[in-house]
């Protein structure tokens, strides 16, 4: 039994404690807030034994074996560190961190102490994302020719959301561009050996809209990324001899496969209420086996993906 | 009544007789193929008066006041250039030509001689693509955020044919490429301000595939464009208050309005079996009224596509 406890008490953690009241081998042991009266209500409403007012007390609960941090962005890199120093295994919320620097530095200390650390993409570990990639490396469309995908619909723009606000970490590539970045080197199995990107940003300074094209080992991607625009979701994957349509891909629960004639065939659907216990069930699986990493969201992925952020949205002071 | 000679006796060629002849205000009175018998098939077929073996004869003739040129990409410049020289007005096929320096000097010379020309980009004429257009300028997605479009299937990989054979004009590019290129900027009244390619060629040298960035005015555009690709062909155009789907932007008879919870707003269909005849109207129009170019399919599309092949593809030798 793998206990964890949750840091931060917004929306996010509310999924994350939904999922792991039902997912096996999992507890919720504690919460922390920067709020007292935050955390004591996130606890009674999803019945967690321990309330924190301050991050550092959920550290030096003994009864905590791991923490998902489900604060924004510009937390995580802080948290993480001292999650690990405290020697607690992390599940970290995405984008786990904003440069590469941070998170290689993270990765390495986790590595360093035995601890695990993984980012939460969880859409890699839904049904519907393994089976795309079975799809694919099973050769259903052929070689892999080209990828689009979009992501972004239109956002409140309060400067004080954590969307548009600098300061918590806002922009559309943290929240949103994550996405397409580390889901499409898995749906097709091939790593991003270039990129390049057009970003426009909001009055707020963070980026409102990103045109991404990625470079998969010679096959080309792109993806249109916003905060200000009603965008499908869908992401295609094109190929030789057919291709497949996954809706609302970074959460669905359908992929849908199509002949060179663009005929139907194959659809796969599986609803899936609690998409993060897939995660939360991988997470457990590594603690428990001992690993300090996962084959499924790898820190290759997560490296990757803050390169690409340092890159295009140009170095951050650390 | 404006009569037409025909330039090529090919499959294009037929489509085009097809459309003239339920077309107002126009007649076919000749037909020129590389070879006699081709062309006096080809006007027996159409019940056209005359047939010549060769491109030079048809320009002769009398009866003939504008000429389409249907034949491969390779022999257009020459032939637009013998055309004007004859006094006749031009439709040519798309793409017109491969440089932009050629298709300058084909518009300076019809300008100077008075004549008609007119690259045949018949999609632009297409009733759907007047109601995008429409639903566009009219604010029904508010500002334009960015476009997508998918163009392409699996050819014949036969190095002989017109798509991939260099010596024919082959390539994706000016077979397909065309189409986004000369469609986006007009979908959305935007122009083509800046734009960057990574091109994949197939073995006899042409572009295979290319995927293909625009910038519109700052709004980014992306195209898939291939020969080796079951690619769906539609055309997304996004925005802040709603999106636009096009299927087979760049052929078909719809068009989909979506609000911002990509609920459907509104289906434009109109089945049209031949697209061609409003293009042909247009030129039909423009000649009869003495304007030496179109509004709608001008020069600047023409001049601006020829600009992006050349810097993608490499400079031809003229």
């Amino acid at each position: 039994m793998v206990k964890f406890g949750i840091i931060g008490a917004g929306g996010i953690s509310a999924a994350f404690a939904k999922a792991a009241a039902v997912t096996e081998g999992v507890q919720i042991a504690a919460v922390a807030a920067q709020d007292m009266k935050r955390a004591q209500r996130f606890a009674a409403e999803h019945r967690i034994p321990h309330a924190f007012g301050n991050y550092a007390q959920i550290l030096s609960d003994r009864a905590v074996d791991a923490v998902y941090i489900g604060n924004t962005t510009n937390f995580h890199y802080n948290c993480i560190k001292m999650c690990l120093a405290a020697g607690k295994h992390v599940l970290c919320e995405k984008a786990m961190v904003e440069t590469e620097a941070k998170a290689q530095e993270c990765f390495d200390l986790a590595r360093g102490k035995g601890l695990f650390l993984m980012e939460a993409m969880w859409s890699r570990f839904l049904p519907k994302t393994q089976k795309v990639r079975d799809w694919v490396l099973g050769g259903r469309i052929g070689n892999v020719t080209g990828v689009q995908a979009t992501i972004g619909g239109c956002f409140d723009k309060d400067p004080g959301n954590r969307f548009y606000s600098p300061a918590l970490g806002g922009g559309a590539m943290y929240d949103l561009g994550v996405y397409p970045i580390e889901l499409i080197p898995y749906f097709t199995g091939l790593d991003i050996t270039a990129y390049s990107a057009k970003v426009i940003r909001a009055a707020t300074g963070v980026d409102e809209s990103i045109s991404l094209t990625l470079d998969l080992e010679g096959t080309p991607a792109h993806a249109m990324i916003s905060f200000n625009a009603a965008l499908p979701g869908d992401c295609w994957i094109y190929g030789e001899n057919g291709c497949i349509k996954i809706p609302h891909f970074h959460w669905g629960s359908e992929a849908v496969l199509y002949g060179p004639d663009m005929k139907e065939t194959e659809h796969f659907s599986q609803p899936e209420e609690n998409g993060m216990r897939f995660e939360i069930a991988e997470a457990v699986h590594c603690i428990t086996e001992q690993y300090s990493t996962s084959d499924i969201a790898t820190p290759e992925m997560t490296i990757t993906a803050c390169r690409i952020y340092d890159s295009v949205l140009g170095k951050k002071k650390d």
